[in-house]
Protein backbone atom coordinates (compact mmCIF):
# COMPACT_ATOMS: atom_id res chain seq x y z
CA UNK A 1 0.00 0.00 0.00
CA UNK A 2 1.48 3.42 -1.27
CA UNK A 3 0.24 6.14 1.51
CA UNK A 4 3.13 8.67 0.74
CA UNK A 5 2.60 10.99 -2.28
CA UNK A 6 6.13 11.59 -1.82
CA UNK A 7 6.82 8.08 -3.14
CA UNK A 8 8.90 7.53 -5.86
CA UNK A 9 6.69 5.39 -7.55
CA UNK A 10 3.82 8.20 -7.21
CA UNK A 11 6.33 11.03 -8.91
CA UNK A 12 6.85 8.15 -11.60
CA UNK A 13 3.51 8.16 -12.97
CA UNK A 14 2.68 11.38 -12.96
CA UNK A 15 5.72 11.97 -14.69
CA UNK A 16 4.26 9.24 -17.66
CA UNK A 17 1.04 10.92 -17.56
CA UNK A 18 2.35 14.30 -18.24
CA UNK A 19 5.16 14.17 -20.55
CA UNK A 20 5.75 12.39 -23.67
CA UNK A 21 9.37 12.14 -23.21
CA UNK A 22 9.17 10.38 -19.70
CA UNK A 23 6.80 7.64 -21.85
CA UNK A 24 9.81 7.46 -24.78
CA UNK A 25 12.55 6.97 -22.12
CA UNK A 26 10.63 4.33 -20.25
CA UNK A 27 8.64 3.06 -23.16
CA UNK A 28 5.84 2.81 -21.24
CA UNK A 29 2.40 4.84 -21.02
CA UNK A 30 -0.53 5.50 -18.53
CA UNK A 31 -4.13 3.50 -19.07
CA UNK A 32 -6.60 4.91 -16.75
CA UNK A 33 -10.00 3.70 -15.80
CA UNK A 34 -11.99 0.43 -15.49
CA UNK A 35 -13.25 -0.24 -18.93
CA UNK A 36 -9.76 0.59 -20.99
CA UNK A 37 -8.25 -1.84 -17.78
CA UNK A 38 -10.72 -4.97 -18.48
CA UNK A 39 -9.07 -4.90 -22.29
CA UNK A 40 -5.07 -5.00 -20.68
CA UNK A 41 -3.01 -7.85 -21.96
CA UNK A 42 -1.36 -8.92 -18.90
CA UNK A 43 2.38 -9.56 -20.73
CA UNK A 44 2.07 -6.06 -21.72
CA UNK A 45 1.10 -4.57 -18.46
CA UNK A 46 3.72 -3.66 -16.10
CA UNK A 47 1.59 -2.80 -12.79
CA UNK A 48 -1.66 -1.70 -11.74
CA UNK A 49 -2.24 0.92 -9.19
CA UNK A 50 -5.67 0.71 -7.29
CA UNK A 51 -7.50 2.76 -4.55
CA UNK A 52 -9.42 0.66 -1.52
CA UNK A 53 -12.81 1.96 -3.03
CA UNK A 54 -11.94 -0.04 -6.23
CA UNK A 55 -11.09 -3.30 -4.54
CA UNK A 56 -14.85 -2.95 -2.89
CA UNK A 57 -15.96 -4.72 -5.88
CA UNK A 58 -15.72 -8.31 -6.50
CA UNK A 59 -15.46 -8.33 -10.20
CA UNK A 60 -12.72 -6.05 -9.71
CA UNK A 61 -10.55 -7.90 -7.88
CA UNK A 62 -11.47 -10.80 -10.11
CA UNK A 63 -9.93 -8.56 -12.79
CA UNK A 64 -6.60 -7.74 -10.86
CA UNK A 65 -5.82 -11.60 -10.54
CA UNK A 66 -3.52 -11.86 -13.58
CA UNK A 67 -1.55 -9.05 -13.18
CA UNK A 68 0.90 -7.72 -10.72
CA UNK A 69 -1.08 -4.85 -8.46
CA UNK A 70 -0.82 -2.31 -5.77
CA UNK A 71 -3.29 -0.48 -3.80
CA UNK A 72 -2.69 2.99 -3.88
CA UNK A 73 -4.31 5.56 -1.25
CA UNK A 74 -7.26 8.03 -2.75
CA UNK A 75 -4.34 11.02 -2.83
CA UNK A 76 -1.90 9.35 -4.02
CA UNK A 77 -4.45 7.96 -6.88
CA UNK A 78 -5.02 11.88 -7.80
CA UNK A 79 -1.85 12.65 -7.82
CA UNK A 80 -0.82 10.03 -10.32
CA UNK A 81 -3.54 10.32 -12.35
CA UNK A 82 -4.40 12.46 -15.07
CA UNK A 83 -8.12 13.13 -14.48
CA UNK A 84 -10.03 15.32 -12.23
CA UNK A 85 -12.06 12.45 -10.58
CA UNK A 86 -9.96 9.06 -11.28
CA UNK A 87 -11.95 6.09 -11.29
CA UNK A 88 -9.46 4.20 -8.75
CA UNK A 89 -7.61 1.87 -11.09
CA UNK A 90 -4.62 2.79 -13.41
CA UNK A 91 -1.96 0.91 -15.62
CA UNK A 92 1.33 1.32 -16.85
CA UNK A 93 1.57 -0.41 -20.02
CA UNK A 94 4.41 -0.79 -22.49
CA UNK A 95 4.64 0.86 -25.54
CA UNK A 96 3.77 -0.97 -28.94
CA UNK A 97 5.71 -0.34 -31.98
CA UNK A 98 5.52 -0.82 -35.60
CA UNK A 99 7.55 0.37 -38.72
CA UNK A 100 6.48 1.67 -41.50
CA UNK A 101 7.26 -1.57 -43.45
CA UNK A 102 4.88 -3.46 -41.10
CA UNK A 103 2.12 -1.19 -41.60
CA UNK A 104 2.55 -1.61 -45.34
CA UNK A 105 3.22 -5.61 -45.61
CA UNK A 106 -0.58 -6.09 -47.04
CA UNK A 107 -0.38 -2.99 -49.58
CA UNK A 108 -3.42 -4.91 -51.41
CA UNK A 109 -5.82 -4.64 -48.46
CA UNK A 110 -4.48 -1.38 -47.31
CA UNK A 111 -6.95 1.45 -45.66
CA UNK A 112 -4.79 3.36 -44.34
CA UNK A 113 -5.08 7.46 -42.47
CA UNK A 114 -2.55 10.01 -42.90
CA UNK A 115 -2.52 12.48 -40.21
CA UNK A 116 -0.28 15.80 -40.54
CA UNK A 117 -0.75 17.76 -37.57
CA UNK A 118 -3.37 16.67 -35.77
CA UNK A 119 -2.83 18.42 -32.66
CA UNK A 120 -5.72 18.04 -30.49
CA UNK A 121 -5.72 14.15 -28.58
CA UNK A 122 -8.97 14.04 -28.24
CA UNK A 123 -9.10 14.34 -32.05
CA UNK A 124 -6.27 11.45 -32.01
CA UNK A 125 -8.26 9.09 -30.03
CA UNK A 126 -11.38 9.19 -31.92
CA UNK A 127 -9.51 8.61 -34.98
CA UNK A 128 -7.76 5.52 -33.74
CA UNK A 129 -11.37 4.59 -32.18
CA UNK A 130 -13.60 5.27 -35.01
CA UNK A 131 -10.68 3.64 -37.61
CA UNK A 132 -10.87 0.48 -35.73
CA UNK A 133 -14.05 0.20 -36.25
CA UNK A 134 -14.37 1.16 -39.56
CA UNK A 135 -11.36 -1.50 -40.26
CA UNK A 136 -8.74 0.52 -41.14
CA UNK A 137 -5.17 -1.01 -41.17
CA UNK A 138 -3.02 1.72 -40.05
CA UNK A 139 -2.65 5.18 -39.21
CA UNK A 140 0.81 6.79 -40.57
CA UNK A 141 1.11 10.38 -38.64
CA UNK A 142 4.15 13.25 -38.68
CA UNK A 143 6.00 14.40 -35.53
CA UNK A 144 3.85 17.14 -35.06
CA UNK A 145 0.62 15.03 -34.62
CA UNK A 146 -0.14 14.38 -31.16
CA UNK A 147 1.49 11.88 -28.76
CA UNK A 148 -0.76 8.36 -29.07
CA UNK A 149 0.20 7.73 -25.47
CA UNK A 150 -1.09 11.09 -24.06
CA UNK A 151 -3.15 9.96 -21.56
CA UNK A 152 -6.33 12.10 -23.14
CA UNK A 153 -5.63 10.13 -26.71
CA UNK A 154 -5.45 7.11 -24.81
CA UNK A 155 -8.72 7.55 -22.85
CA UNK A 156 -10.72 8.51 -25.83
CA UNK A 157 -9.20 6.11 -27.95
CA UNK A 158 -10.60 3.56 -25.53
CA UNK A 159 -8.57 -0.03 -26.30
CA UNK A 160 -8.09 0.53 -29.65
CA UNK A 161 -4.86 2.45 -29.11
CA UNK A 162 -2.98 -0.66 -28.14
CA UNK A 163 -4.78 -2.27 -31.42
CA UNK A 164 -4.37 -0.14 -34.52
CA UNK A 165 -1.08 -0.13 -35.92
CA UNK A 166 0.27 3.23 -36.48
CA UNK A 167 4.14 5.04 -37.00
CA UNK A 168 5.21 8.63 -36.15
CA UNK A 169 7.95 9.60 -39.91
CA UNK A 170 10.14 11.84 -39.67
CA UNK A 171 8.88 12.84 -43.31
CA UNK A 172 5.20 12.45 -44.45
CA UNK A 173 6.60 12.86 -48.02
CA UNK A 174 8.97 10.42 -47.55
CA UNK A 175 6.34 7.73 -46.52
CA UNK A 176 3.53 8.86 -49.04
CA UNK A 177 6.17 8.08 -52.04
CA UNK A 178 7.03 4.86 -50.33
CA UNK A 179 3.11 3.91 -50.38
CA UNK A 180 2.04 5.11 -53.30
CA UNK A 181 5.18 2.94 -54.59
CA UNK A 182 3.25 -0.29 -53.72
CA UNK A 183 0.01 0.60 -55.46
CA UNK A 184 -2.25 2.44 -52.45
CA UNK A 185 -4.25 5.38 -53.81
CA UNK A 186 -4.00 8.49 -51.48
CA UNK A 187 -7.54 10.58 -50.92
CA UNK A 188 -6.82 14.14 -49.91
CA UNK A 189 -9.50 15.38 -47.39
CA UNK A 190 -9.68 19.38 -48.98
CA UNK A 191 -12.56 21.48 -48.91
CA UNK A 192 -11.76 22.74 -52.13
CA UNK A 193 -11.06 18.84 -53.53
CA UNK A 194 -13.07 18.82 -57.04
CA UNK A 195 -14.12 15.32 -56.11
CA UNK A 196 -17.14 14.42 -53.70
CA UNK A 197 -16.17 11.69 -51.66
CA UNK A 198 -19.03 9.61 -52.23
CA UNK A 199 -18.30 9.41 -56.06
CA UNK A 200 -15.24 7.40 -55.65
CA UNK A 201 -14.41 3.93 -54.67
CA UNK A 202 -12.19 3.44 -51.62
CA UNK A 203 -12.70 -0.72 -52.35
CA UNK A 204 -9.02 -0.77 -53.76
CA UNK A 205 -6.26 -0.34 -51.53
CA UNK A 206 -6.61 3.29 -50.24
CA UNK A 207 -5.47 6.01 -47.75
CA UNK A 208 -6.72 9.04 -46.40
CA UNK A 209 -4.92 11.93 -45.96
CA UNK A 210 -6.79 14.09 -43.32
CA UNK A 211 -4.63 17.90 -42.24
CA UNK A 212 -4.12 20.04 -39.09
CA UNK A 213 -7.31 21.25 -37.35
CA UNK A 214 -6.93 25.01 -38.20
CA UNK A 215 -4.86 24.88 -41.38
CA UNK A 216 -5.68 21.45 -43.04
CA UNK A 217 -3.01 19.97 -45.51
CA UNK A 218 0.29 21.22 -46.52
CA UNK A 219 0.59 22.27 -49.82
CA UNK A 220 3.16 19.70 -50.45
CA UNK A 221 1.18 16.91 -48.92
CA UNK A 222 -1.63 17.96 -50.25
CA UNK A 223 0.30 17.92 -54.09
CA UNK A 224 0.98 14.24 -52.75
CA UNK A 225 -2.19 12.93 -53.58
CA UNK A 226 -3.78 11.00 -56.13
CA UNK A 227 -7.30 12.77 -55.87
CA UNK A 228 -8.52 15.51 -53.47
CA UNK A 229 -12.32 14.70 -51.62
CA UNK A 230 -14.60 16.87 -50.12
CA UNK A 231 -17.66 16.16 -47.86
CA UNK A 232 -20.26 17.91 -49.48
CA UNK A 233 -21.89 20.46 -46.72
CA UNK A 234 -25.53 21.42 -46.83
CA UNK A 235 -26.43 24.99 -44.49
CA UNK A 236 -23.83 27.36 -43.70
CA UNK A 237 -21.11 24.93 -42.25
CA UNK A 238 -17.84 25.27 -44.46
CA UNK A 239 -16.01 21.63 -42.66
CA UNK A 240 -16.28 18.96 -40.01
CA UNK A 241 -13.92 19.16 -37.71
CA UNK A 242 -11.03 16.90 -38.58
CA UNK A 243 -12.31 13.40 -36.47
CA UNK A 244 -15.94 13.91 -37.39
CA UNK A 245 -14.27 14.19 -41.50
CA UNK A 246 -12.07 11.21 -40.88
CA UNK A 247 -14.79 8.84 -39.65
CA UNK A 248 -16.97 10.04 -42.51
CA UNK A 249 -14.44 8.65 -44.92
CA UNK A 250 -13.75 6.02 -42.88
CA UNK A 251 -17.54 4.34 -42.71
CA UNK A 252 -18.15 5.32 -46.41
CA UNK A 253 -14.80 3.12 -47.23
CA UNK A 254 -16.39 0.16 -44.69
CA UNK A 255 -19.55 0.05 -46.10
CA UNK A 256 -18.17 -0.15 -49.73
CA UNK A 257 -16.07 -2.93 -49.07
CA UNK A 258 -18.72 -4.50 -46.77
CA UNK A 259 -20.88 -4.21 -50.31
CA UNK A 260 -17.84 -5.42 -52.33
CA UNK A 261 -17.74 -8.69 -49.75
CA UNK A 262 -21.71 -9.52 -50.36
CA UNK B 1 -15.74 50.86 -20.29
CA UNK B 2 -16.47 48.17 -17.56
CA UNK B 3 -13.67 48.00 -15.40
CA UNK B 4 -14.75 46.66 -12.16
CA UNK B 5 -15.67 43.46 -11.63
CA UNK B 6 -18.72 43.75 -9.51
CA UNK B 7 -20.57 45.61 -11.98
CA UNK B 8 -24.16 44.55 -12.32
CA UNK B 9 -23.59 43.48 -15.88
CA UNK B 10 -20.54 41.58 -15.14
CA UNK B 11 -22.31 39.41 -13.04
CA UNK B 12 -25.59 39.17 -15.24
CA UNK B 13 -23.57 37.83 -18.19
CA UNK B 14 -21.43 35.37 -15.83
CA UNK B 15 -25.14 34.19 -14.51
CA UNK B 16 -26.12 33.42 -18.21
CA UNK B 17 -23.12 31.77 -18.82
CA UNK B 18 -23.37 29.74 -15.86
CA UNK B 19 -27.18 29.10 -15.49
CA UNK B 20 -29.68 27.39 -17.95
CA UNK B 21 -32.59 28.79 -15.53
CA UNK B 22 -31.00 32.25 -15.58
CA UNK B 23 -30.41 31.65 -19.26
CA UNK B 24 -34.39 30.76 -19.88
CA UNK B 25 -35.80 33.68 -17.88
CA UNK B 26 -33.81 36.40 -19.89
CA UNK B 27 -34.70 34.52 -23.03
CA UNK B 28 -30.74 34.79 -23.59
CA UNK B 29 -27.23 32.98 -24.31
CA UNK B 30 -23.73 33.85 -24.47
CA UNK B 31 -21.65 33.38 -27.66
CA UNK B 32 -18.61 33.76 -27.22
CA UNK B 33 -15.15 33.51 -30.09
CA UNK B 34 -14.66 35.65 -33.42
CA UNK B 35 -15.59 32.84 -35.32
CA UNK B 36 -19.26 32.69 -33.93
CA UNK B 37 -19.98 36.64 -33.11
CA UNK B 38 -18.97 36.83 -37.37
CA UNK B 39 -22.32 35.10 -37.72
CA UNK B 40 -24.64 36.83 -35.59
CA UNK B 41 -27.50 38.62 -36.62
CA UNK B 42 -27.81 42.62 -35.31
CA UNK B 43 -31.50 42.46 -34.70
CA UNK B 44 -31.03 38.83 -32.59
CA UNK B 45 -28.13 40.22 -30.77
CA UNK B 46 -28.54 42.41 -27.46
CA UNK B 47 -25.44 43.50 -26.91
CA UNK B 48 -21.38 42.57 -27.78
CA UNK B 49 -18.27 43.08 -25.44
CA UNK B 50 -15.14 43.37 -25.99
CA UNK B 51 -11.56 44.09 -24.48
CA UNK B 52 -9.03 46.29 -26.08
CA UNK B 53 -7.00 43.54 -27.41
CA UNK B 54 -9.26 42.74 -29.51
CA UNK B 55 -10.35 46.41 -30.67
CA UNK B 56 -6.59 46.70 -31.76
CA UNK B 57 -7.34 45.13 -35.05
CA UNK B 58 -9.15 46.83 -37.92
CA UNK B 59 -11.29 44.26 -39.66
CA UNK B 60 -12.53 43.42 -35.70
CA UNK B 61 -14.12 47.11 -35.00
CA UNK B 62 -15.75 46.73 -38.50
CA UNK B 63 -17.44 43.74 -37.59
CA UNK B 64 -19.10 45.77 -34.40
CA UNK B 65 -20.65 48.58 -36.57
CA UNK B 66 -24.13 46.79 -36.85
CA UNK B 67 -24.19 46.62 -33.35
CA UNK B 68 -24.29 47.60 -29.93
CA UNK B 69 -21.62 47.11 -28.04
CA UNK B 70 -19.32 47.91 -24.84
CA UNK B 71 -15.44 47.65 -23.77
CA UNK B 72 -14.61 45.37 -20.93
CA UNK B 73 -11.31 45.17 -19.20
CA UNK B 74 -9.43 41.65 -19.27
CA UNK B 75 -10.54 41.03 -15.98
CA UNK B 76 -14.46 41.43 -16.14
CA UNK B 77 -13.88 39.26 -19.49
CA UNK B 78 -12.80 36.74 -17.72
CA UNK B 79 -15.48 36.68 -15.22
CA UNK B 80 -17.70 37.35 -18.35
CA UNK B 81 -16.38 34.51 -20.59
CA UNK B 82 -16.84 30.32 -19.78
CA UNK B 83 -13.54 29.70 -21.09
CA UNK B 84 -10.19 29.73 -19.99
CA UNK B 85 -8.23 31.79 -22.55
CA UNK B 86 -11.26 34.35 -23.66
CA UNK B 87 -10.92 35.55 -27.03
CA UNK B 88 -12.05 39.20 -26.45
CA UNK B 89 -15.25 39.28 -27.31
CA UNK B 90 -18.38 37.78 -26.27
CA UNK B 91 -22.39 38.57 -27.01
CA UNK B 92 -25.73 38.19 -25.23
CA UNK B 93 -28.21 36.60 -28.47
CA UNK B 94 -31.73 36.31 -28.19
CA UNK B 95 -32.74 32.40 -27.97
CA UNK B 96 -34.81 31.04 -30.95
CA UNK B 97 -38.24 28.90 -30.14
CA UNK B 98 -39.44 26.57 -32.52
CA UNK B 99 -42.29 24.10 -31.69
CA UNK B 100 -42.44 20.97 -33.01
CA UNK B 101 -45.22 21.41 -34.80
CA UNK B 102 -43.06 24.04 -36.97
CA UNK B 103 -40.43 21.16 -37.32
CA UNK B 104 -42.74 18.98 -38.81
CA UNK B 105 -44.25 21.03 -40.70
CA UNK B 106 -42.71 19.94 -44.10
CA UNK B 107 -43.20 16.45 -43.75
CA UNK B 108 -42.28 15.19 -46.82
CA UNK B 109 -38.50 16.50 -46.83
CA UNK B 110 -38.56 15.31 -43.00
CA UNK B 111 -34.42 14.65 -41.84
CA UNK B 112 -34.60 14.52 -37.98
CA UNK B 113 -32.46 13.43 -35.37
CA UNK B 114 -34.03 12.65 -32.03
CA UNK B 115 -31.95 12.51 -29.17
CA UNK B 116 -32.88 11.11 -25.24
CA UNK B 117 -30.15 12.13 -22.83
CA UNK B 118 -27.49 12.87 -24.14
CA UNK B 119 -26.11 14.43 -21.56
CA UNK B 120 -22.18 16.27 -23.05
CA UNK B 121 -22.70 19.50 -24.24
CA UNK B 122 -19.53 18.68 -26.91
CA UNK B 123 -21.93 15.87 -28.28
CA UNK B 124 -24.77 18.04 -28.62
CA UNK B 125 -22.76 20.77 -30.04
CA UNK B 126 -21.01 18.13 -32.57
CA UNK B 127 -24.36 16.92 -33.60
CA UNK B 128 -25.70 20.16 -34.12
CA UNK B 129 -22.88 21.33 -36.43
CA UNK B 130 -22.37 17.86 -38.09
CA UNK B 131 -26.37 17.20 -38.59
CA UNK B 132 -26.63 20.68 -40.17
CA UNK B 133 -23.78 19.95 -42.43
CA UNK B 134 -25.66 16.92 -43.72
CA UNK B 135 -28.68 18.81 -44.16
CA UNK B 136 -30.97 17.57 -41.37
CA UNK B 137 -34.35 19.60 -40.64
CA UNK B 138 -34.93 19.72 -37.17
CA UNK B 139 -33.66 17.69 -33.80
CA UNK B 140 -36.68 16.72 -31.29
CA UNK B 141 -34.52 16.11 -27.63
CA UNK B 142 -36.08 15.51 -24.05
CA UNK B 143 -35.83 17.45 -21.45
CA UNK B 144 -32.64 15.57 -19.84
CA UNK B 145 -30.70 16.42 -22.83
CA UNK B 146 -27.97 18.64 -22.24
CA UNK B 147 -29.16 22.72 -22.65
CA UNK B 148 -28.52 24.18 -26.44
CA UNK B 149 -28.07 27.33 -25.37
CA UNK B 150 -25.08 25.79 -22.41
CA UNK B 151 -21.90 27.97 -23.82
CA UNK B 152 -20.15 24.03 -24.20
CA UNK B 153 -22.97 23.38 -26.84
CA UNK B 154 -22.38 27.04 -28.71
CA UNK B 155 -18.38 26.89 -28.76
CA UNK B 156 -19.07 23.05 -30.20
CA UNK B 157 -21.86 23.80 -32.35
CA UNK B 158 -20.41 26.92 -33.67
CA UNK B 159 -23.08 28.90 -35.42
CA UNK B 160 -25.33 25.82 -36.40
CA UNK B 161 -26.84 26.00 -32.79
CA UNK B 162 -29.03 29.08 -34.33
CA UNK B 163 -29.76 27.50 -37.34
CA UNK B 164 -30.74 24.05 -37.01
CA UNK B 165 -34.47 23.74 -35.38
CA UNK B 166 -35.39 22.23 -32.48
CA UNK B 167 -37.60 21.79 -29.99
CA UNK B 168 -37.29 19.82 -26.22
CA UNK B 169 -40.58 17.96 -25.85
CA UNK B 170 -41.61 17.08 -22.14
CA UNK B 171 -42.64 13.35 -23.90
CA UNK B 172 -40.08 11.63 -26.20
CA UNK B 173 -43.15 9.29 -26.96
CA UNK B 174 -46.08 11.20 -27.87
CA UNK B 175 -43.36 13.07 -29.99
CA UNK B 176 -42.71 10.20 -31.90
CA UNK B 177 -46.27 8.87 -32.29
CA UNK B 178 -46.95 12.80 -34.02
CA UNK B 179 -44.06 11.86 -36.34
CA UNK B 180 -45.20 8.89 -37.35
CA UNK B 181 -48.44 9.83 -37.66
CA UNK B 182 -47.02 12.00 -40.95
CA UNK B 183 -45.59 9.23 -42.37
CA UNK B 184 -42.14 9.60 -41.20
CA UNK B 185 -39.93 6.75 -40.84
CA UNK B 186 -38.18 6.01 -36.92
CA UNK B 187 -34.53 4.40 -37.49
CA UNK B 188 -33.39 3.73 -33.86
CA UNK B 189 -29.58 3.43 -33.82
CA UNK B 190 -29.35 0.41 -31.17
CA UNK B 191 -26.16 -1.75 -30.97
CA UNK B 192 -27.93 -5.22 -31.39
CA UNK B 193 -30.10 -3.57 -33.86
CA UNK B 194 -31.08 -6.39 -36.62
CA UNK B 195 -30.36 -4.09 -39.58
CA UNK B 196 -26.94 -3.07 -40.71
CA UNK B 197 -27.51 0.97 -40.88
CA UNK B 198 -25.99 0.63 -44.70
CA UNK B 199 -28.87 -1.77 -46.24
CA UNK B 200 -31.84 1.02 -45.52
CA UNK B 201 -33.38 3.72 -47.18
CA UNK B 202 -33.30 6.88 -45.86
CA UNK B 203 -34.27 8.53 -49.32
CA UNK B 204 -38.10 9.07 -47.53
CA UNK B 205 -38.84 11.33 -44.78
CA UNK B 206 -37.17 9.89 -41.64
CA UNK B 207 -35.62 10.35 -38.36
CA UNK B 208 -32.72 8.97 -36.47
CA UNK B 209 -33.12 8.27 -32.82
CA UNK B 210 -29.87 8.68 -30.78
CA UNK B 211 -29.61 7.48 -27.36
CA UNK B 212 -28.16 8.04 -24.08
CA UNK B 213 -24.06 8.11 -23.90
CA UNK B 214 -23.84 5.28 -21.48
CA UNK B 215 -27.07 3.51 -21.45
CA UNK B 216 -28.51 3.72 -24.79
CA UNK B 217 -31.85 4.60 -25.82
CA UNK B 218 -34.77 3.55 -23.27
CA UNK B 219 -36.83 0.18 -23.99
CA UNK B 220 -39.92 2.78 -24.10
CA UNK B 221 -38.83 4.72 -27.04
CA UNK B 222 -36.79 1.84 -28.73
CA UNK B 223 -39.98 -0.06 -28.95
CA UNK B 224 -41.39 2.76 -31.00
CA UNK B 225 -38.90 2.95 -34.09
CA UNK B 226 -39.94 1.51 -36.95
CA UNK B 227 -36.73 -0.14 -37.78
CA UNK B 228 -33.64 -0.84 -35.39
CA UNK B 229 -30.14 0.23 -36.97
CA UNK B 230 -26.42 -1.14 -36.12
CA UNK B 231 -23.48 0.70 -37.59
CA UNK B 232 -20.91 -2.53 -38.40
CA UNK B 233 -17.95 -2.39 -36.47
CA UNK B 234 -14.45 -4.44 -37.04
CA UNK B 235 -11.93 -5.07 -34.45
CA UNK B 236 -12.85 -5.01 -30.75
CA UNK B 237 -14.65 -1.70 -31.17
CA UNK B 238 -18.31 -2.19 -29.62
CA UNK B 239 -19.54 1.17 -30.49
CA UNK B 240 -19.08 4.88 -31.60
CA UNK B 241 -19.56 7.53 -29.06
CA UNK B 242 -22.91 8.85 -29.77
CA UNK B 243 -21.99 12.14 -31.62
CA UNK B 244 -19.96 10.10 -34.20
CA UNK B 245 -22.63 7.66 -34.82
CA UNK B 246 -25.50 10.22 -35.18
CA UNK B 247 -22.58 11.47 -37.90
CA UNK B 248 -22.24 8.51 -39.82
CA UNK B 249 -25.82 7.73 -40.35
CA UNK B 250 -26.23 11.43 -40.63
CA UNK B 251 -23.88 11.58 -43.67
CA UNK B 252 -25.29 8.15 -44.76
CA UNK B 253 -28.70 9.89 -45.36
CA UNK B 254 -27.09 12.89 -47.08
CA UNK B 255 -25.13 10.60 -49.46
CA UNK B 256 -28.48 8.65 -50.12
CA UNK B 257 -30.33 11.80 -50.68
CA UNK B 258 -27.81 13.58 -53.07
CA UNK B 259 -27.96 10.28 -55.32
CA UNK B 260 -31.27 10.56 -55.43
CA UNK B 261 -31.08 14.26 -56.69
CA UNK B 262 -28.70 13.32 -59.67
Amino acid sequence: MINSTANRQVRRVANLAKKARARREEDLYVAEGIRICRELEPEKTEIIYVTEGFLQEESHKELLKKFRWEQVSDPVMKIMADTQTPQGILALVKQQHYTLDEILNQPQTANLILLETIQDPGNLGTILRAGEGAGITGVIMDESTADLYNPKVIRSAMGSASRVPFVYVDSLKEACMQIKERGIRLFAAYLKGSRPYDMEKFTEPCGFMIGNEAKGLTKETLSLADVRIHIPMEGQVESLNAAMAASVLMFEAARQRRRMGT
